[in-house]
This record gives structure tokens, C-alpha cells and sequence, in this order.
């Protein structure tokens, strides 16, 4: 499965992209959204369950599974498709968003950062090249470069040092690749137009597989956001696929679809799910309201997923009252069913050169 | 579904019973495992994984439905089997021994029992005619009469006291009945034999559809529960089910279905699998163990389950360790496929007159 992926543009409208991505021996139709598998299982569901709603392509956290059970253990036991049973496409991060956000950070050099783990306090170095090598043990089909991730707002000269320093290493990881496993640059450059096109044309010069925006969704307006994908996403080599880190809200999502991104992933679909929070096409609803208390409806009347065709919220309301496992499994299905749906209606309308509309009647109804 | 049931004695070897029990539109072989769905679901299982392993009979239970989300929310629902979505037979409890373990139990009268909800410490009654009605609400295939449940040990002359209320409380369940749905009696009377025959002759005066013993699985010692379940088991009436209540491990099910047990149901195969602990055909192992960590292998390799077939001890001791949802599902799964199997094997072993011999073969592989 380790062999170099290949984007095809199937169809643009305006700046959307419809594209096919060949990658580990599946054709992945894009924009897709990537759910989040943390330590080697997307939270409360199970592999079979996410490709019965469809995926084909997931996301595996360097960070925490090199803590825990560590990346040479996933490696013995084969690797982290095998260890975790998922024969499709993977995706790795590089840590560092997880070093900067939950580690104890200690210092950042140009070697590399130096952290303590969030789970035991053991101190720990991660650089450019052992990002690498740890991604390369769970052996994912496509690896991300270690990044400075800042803050926002930030100084600016503060973030053209940090530019400079994630071009780096953003070589030194380029570098160190043994595998024929594929590699994203990231785009940094906070809320700074000219740093931010600076990052790009940077990281184009070398030739990575793909390449992605992040910090972004940290927290920054929803304005910039939008700003900055706008700003990037169309510049970004045409015939690779184009990845917005860490987003997220349906209405960001279509925002950045338009944008011309192709690839995203978010903790919300499984974390909104555990907490009871559940999307649908006429916004989220809140299933612990006691207003649910004797609905025998499902979730969403059109809703096709196993979950709205067995189920009612008056039963989803009381697992979540008796604080059941269920729960948070089939809240989780359902999440995940709809942002599914929600990239396959966006790929649709990119292809019927309708995106403007589709977007402006989902908003319409969407009530966030 | 409500219709009363048939129980036809196949085969026996010995005390031990090899059935079928008609229930619910259904062919239902025993011996027979029940899994336990206290709040309206098996913890962290599906219905439809219920189905895959070969389930049939589930139990639910009416004290914590009562409560939460309620027996009048759940008939609103459309009783409980449209509720959790199962379309198989349903057993509830009386509701009594929750009150006597879980709630604040204020006073025991002739007329009932008086407690406050562990949930919310509500003050609530529970008579033998509303613990009938509540179970007609949840309207299960199978309804239990109220009992009292003593500890053990426990004073003669209060346990005689305490059968002839229960006695007299059986009798009241059984005029209470306004529907079709089937009553079971249970027999108690301690570890003392004269008051549990006098117990289980009491009850069989009255046309219950089946019989139950309770009042064991306490914390009393083996002997005991072997010796009242092998005393009272052969004198309940040949063609009706027999119900030993809250048994259990898998050493002490197999002693029971020899001494004529055709039923059980108990948390340990879903709860153990939560606290990582699985079942085997060679005994139980741990699987937060550190000498699981780069462990290749299934659970158990001569297992056919889904668990065993996909993923391995180091995997799953990951996910332990992690604390993933995910490890409550697989975990529960397997341990509810091993209850189901042993079960099956126990009844082949009965057809093929050799369940002595089965069981002290299991004995001799199984190490508790």
C-alpha cells in the first residue's frame, strides 16, 4: 500500500475542486473529510463501521501513539493498518500540533522540540527526522512534516522566524523519508497574507506529495480563516490534493470546499457525538434536551444511517441519561454518517456546477 | 410477541436438560445464557451484534428502567422492545433485588417494599402489583414476581418469615397479571433445604410459567449454591423452564445446568470485559498485562469470533490502556461469544449423553 499517490482533477466550479485521489489501492473521491483515529481507533467506532458509512481514508495521531504504545511496538505488531485492522488509507500528523497543545513544552531549537508527555512527565525530543521515523513505523500512507505551530494573534516578526524554521525542517523531513510513503508540506504564516504566500512558494520549491494549510482553527476569527484558505488554497500546486488541518464546522467546511481544499479532518463529528451533540442538515440539536424525552422520532427524518432507521431520540436522550457506551457509539455513527454525506452532497454540486448555490441553500437551512 | 410460552425437554443426561423454549415467535435452545441490559441496552453491544453472536433471550431491568428514563416513557416508546430497537425475547426482574442492593431501602411491610432511588433518592413503593405493572409497561416476554432477598447467612426463623411473604407476594403478582406475557416464581428459603423445598412447593401450587431460584450468587459460599441449586432444581416441574437468577461463571453455569438449570443470566461477561478481563476456554486472562503489549495473537486462537478473528492481545491491550470505548466493545463482544459457545457445547454435550465427561474436561482446561 505504500506507493505514491496520484491526484486527478475530475471537475472545478469556481474554485471547488472534484478530484479522484489514488491511494493505497483506492480511488478516493474528494473533498473528503477524514475522521479522527487518535490511538489507532476512531473514537467509539470500529473499522468495519466506518466503511459501511464509507470511508476510505483516516486520520492516526504520531504524537499519542508514539507515547502509548509506542511507535516501534505498533511496527512489531505490523504496523498501524494491521495493528488497528483498517486496510484503507491512513493519514499521520506529525505531532507537533499535539506537542504544542497537550505536551509540557520545554524548549524549541532549530534541532527540535522538547516536550514532556502529557501521560507520565518522560522527557522527550521530537524532531524533524524522528517525526518521520515514527510515522514511517506505523507505516501511514501519507506522513505530514513537522511544524511550528503558533498562536494567534502572533508577532510578526516572531511569525516570519517561525516560517523560516518550519521551511527547514520542513526540508529536513523531505530528507529523511526512506519509504515510498507520501509527504505534505504545511503551510504556516499565521494571519499575515505575504508570510503565509511566503510558506507556500517555500514549500513548493520542494516536492512534496501534497501540501496543507494549518494554524488555522486555533481558536483565530472564523474571518481569517477564511482569509487565509482563500488566499492559499488557489496558489497550491493544481495537481495535488490540498489539505485544511483541523477544520471542522460544516459551515467552515464548505467555506474551505469552495476555497479549493480537498482534504480535511476534526475531532468534532466523534467528540460533538460523545457529548450528545448531533448534526444534522437543520443544524445540531442537543440530544440530552428533555424535550427528546418521548420523541420517537430519529435524529433526522431523512437521514439514512443505521442508526436514524432503528432508532429513536427519545432512546438516544436516555442512553445518554444513563451515561450508556451505546451512546457514544451511535451518536458517533451518526456524526459520522453526516459529514460523509455532507462532502459526497458538496462533490455533487462541484460536478453539477452548482457549489455556490448548494452552499448558500445549506446555509439556509443549517442552523448552527 | 405476548403469547405464553412452551418448554420442550429435548433430551436430558442425568439432571442435566437440553430444551427448547418457545418464546416470542422463536425456537430458543437451553441451557441458555441471557446477557443483561439493565438500562435498555447490553452495555457497549448492539442489538444486531446480539443477533450475530446467536442471542435470543435478553434480560432487562426494571428497577433501573422504572427510574430512568421510566416504565411510562418506555410503553410511550412502544414498550421496550421498540424502545432498544430488539425484536427478540426480553426477560425483566422484579425489580427487588435492585431495591435491596442499589436503593436506600427504608421498610419492608406485607404490603411492599419502600426505598429511595439510588438515582435521585426519590421516595418510591414497590408492591408485587406495581412491579407487575411496570413490566407490563416495558411489556417483556418474561416478568418476575416480586421476592424479598436476603443475605446470607440469615436467621431461620426470618427466613420463614421472609418465604411466606414472598409466597404471598407470588400469589399477588400472579392475580396483578392483566396480560399474556409469561410470570415466573422464585424460589427462596436461604441455605436452609426444609424452607427452599417449602418454598419451591408453595410456589408450585400456584400456575406460574416457569420457576426461579434467587436468593443465591449472594456471596454465600459454592457449597451452598450447589447443594440448594442441586437440591431444588430436579423437584420444579419437568416440562417449565427453570431460572437459577445472577449465575454466573462459567464453572459454576456448568455445575448448575447439571443439576437441571435450563437459565442464567449475569453482568460478568459484559462487566468483566469492561475491566479487561476475558474469557477463555483455558481459563480468563487479563489483558491490561504488560506481557501482552507486542502480542500478535487473538485472545483465543481456536476462537471464530469477530474479536478473535481481527484483532490482537497487543492491539486490544492498547486500547485498554488508552481507555477507548472501543475496548468495551471488543472486550464484551468476545466474552459474549465464549457464554454463547459454552453454552451450545454444554447442550451438544447433554444430546451426546456425555456432560460429565464435558464438563470435567472443561474443568481441567479452564483455569479460573
Amino acid at each position: 500500500m505504500s506507493t505514491r499517490l496520484k491526484y486527478s482533477l475530475i471537475h472545478h466550479d469556481g474554485n471547488a475542486r472534484a478530484g479522484i485521489l489514488n491511494l493505497a489501492g483506492q480511488q478516493i473521491e474528494t473533498p473528503i473529510f477524514m475522521p479522527v483515529g487518535t490511538n489507532g481507533t476512531v473514537k467509539a467506532i470500529t473499522v468495519n463501521e466506518l466503511k459501511e458509512i464509507g470511508y476510505q481514508l483516516i486520520l492516526g495521531n504520531t504524537y499519542h501513539l508514539s507515547l502509548r504504545p509506542g511507535d516501534e511496538t505498533v511496527k512489531k505488531l505490523g504496523g498501524l493498518h494491521h495493528f488497528m485492522n483498517w486496510d484503507r488509507g491512513i493519514l499521520t500528523d506529525s505531532g507537533g500540533f499535539q506537542v504544542f497543545s497537550l505536551g509540557k513544552l520545554n524548549k524549541i531549537t532549530r534541532d527540535g522540540v522538547f516536550f514532556q508527555s502529557h501521560l507520565d512527565g518522560q522527557k522527550i525530543s521530537l524532531t524533524p527526522e524522528r517525526s518521520i521515523e515514527i510515522q514511517e513505523n506505523l507505516n501511514s500512507n501519507i506522513m505530514m512534516v513537522l511544524d511550528e505551530c503558533l498562536g494567534l494573534p502572533a508577532d510578526r516578526e516572531k511569525v516570519q522566524k517561525s516560517i523560516e524554521l518550519t521551511t527547514h525542517w520542513a526540508q529536513r523531513s523531505f530528507d529523511a523519508r526512506k519509504s515510498e510513503n507520501n509527504l505534505f508540506g504545511i503551510v504556516q504564516g499565521a494571519n499575515y497574507d505575504d508570510l503565509r504566500i511566503e510558506s507556500a512558494q517555500a514549500l513548493m520549491e520542494i516536492d512534496f506529495d501534497g501540501y496543507a494549510i494549518g494554524g488555522l482553527s486555533v481558536g483565530e476569527s472564523k474571518d481569517i480563516m477564511y482569509r487565509i484558505t482563500n488566499l492559499i488554497a488557489p496558489i497550491l500546486p493544481t495537481y495535488k490534493p490540498r489539505y485544511l488541518m483541523g477544520v471542522g464546522d460544516p459551515v467552515d467546511l464548505l467555506g474551505a470546499v469552495g476555497s479549493g481544499i480537498d482534504m480535511f479532518d476534526c475531532v468534532m463529528a466523534t467528540r460533538n457525538a460523545r457529548n450528545g451533540s448531533l448534526f444534522t442538515f437543520d443544524g445540531k440539536i442537543s440530544i440530552k434536551q428533555s424535550k427528546y424525552k418521548e420523541d420517537h422520532l430519529p435524529i433526522e427524518a431523512s437521514c439514512q444511517c443505521e442508526v436514524c432507521q432503528n432508532y429513536s431520540r427519545g432512546y438516544l436522550r436516555h442512553l445518554y441519561q444513563a451515561n450508556e457506551i451505546l451512546s457514544s457509539r451511535l451518536n458517533s455513527y451518526h456524526n459520522l454518517y453526516f459529514f460523509k454525506k455532507l462532502m459526497e452532497k458538496a462533490r455533487e454540486a462541484i460536478l453539477q456546477n452548482r457549489y455556490l448555490s448548494f452552499k448558500k441553500d445549506f446555509l439556509a437551512q443549517y442552523l448552527p
